[in-house]
């Protein structure tokens, strides 16, 4: 069995953005050797997501928009006060709707994802320096 | 290591419904081999979820009146008017409560699902021929 | 290849309640002997989540109003009336937001996560046994 890891780094210069990391994962999945397998892609980082969708900013901000309704930023709800950086607790809600996480087969060497499926990382709470996680099992 | 791929058609002839994949997927553990491993499960179109929980029709209705409440079907909210075939926004929305993939641990040549958990196949956005992909790795 | 199972029991004494199982599934790690892999946590009972997040009850507080919110209980919505134990059907939208199940990367040996993330289990139909599966395959 193989295995492979890499952190990637992202930083969104607003306070909410995407960014497609498909064609980094697809390094990935290259470098690692892996033709079949699975790639888990996680945030290490809480305010943000892992998420499969099409990369087309018209849904982007169809999302942050419904998000806002179903978990609006109250600027008297913050989520930790002590020993970590500051986080409201809306930004914990919205980044749990889209999720950590995402797993995605390998076949023949290739990232398995439908026609329109891009891997898409979603900031709530940017301008830092974020990671994220690959790792990539296999053979 | 052993791999299996294989996707599987879904057809909902309503706009909105839902199919239990459990039985399919179990052949699919069965044809592969694999005593001890791990099966992902995702849908590859994206107005559509895999989802666990039981398969039960008074429970599924309530759900989709639920995602109907939290994310309510507008008309003016066309997601994707582009090069794809068009989907509303709240579509989007409901399939990402959801969830878009599973995984399910497989132990002595078995799905190792609890008493009650069915894998199942929601559908927002039916009346057209869907894939879900099944992979399977282990040994 | 690897593989390594175990069933945590977990009891909150509330309907609603948090437990972090991050030095349970440590010890499962170790005692799997993968040093590269993934490791697959999820429940087995409907009425209960798998979430990553920081270990704060200031945070947690504000999860379970946020769910109120977004999926209020009402008493008048049993969702399994027939051969199961009743649930309300805010339990299981609740617990679909959380999610079912988290998958984590092991790397030399140890659960690969974020300096802030711990694996916890959220309750929300409490006062009795549950279980969570941990599966864990590699090398």
């Amino acid at each position: 069995m193989k295995s492979y890891r890499k952190e990637l780094w992202v930083v969104v210069p607003e306070m909410q953005g995407v960014k497609d990391l498909t064609d980094e994962i697809r390094e990935c999945v290259e470098a690692s050797g892996v033709k079949e397998g699975l790639c888990l892609v996680n945030v290490m980082n809480v305010p943000s997501s892992i998420f499969i969708n099409r990369d087309d900013w018209d849904i982007h901000k169809e999302f942050f928009m419904w998000l806002e309704e179903i978990a609006p930023h109250d600027p008297n709800k913050k989520a930790e006060t002590k020993d970590v950086e500051e986080h409201f607790a809306d930004v914990h809600f919205k980044r749990t709707v889209l999720g950590r996480d995402v797993t995605i087969a390998i076949t023949k060497g290739e990232l398995d994802l439908g026609t329109w499926e891009q891997i898409l990382y979603f900031e709530f709470d940017g301008k830092r320096r974020k990671h994220v996680l690959v790792k990539i099992i296999g053979e």
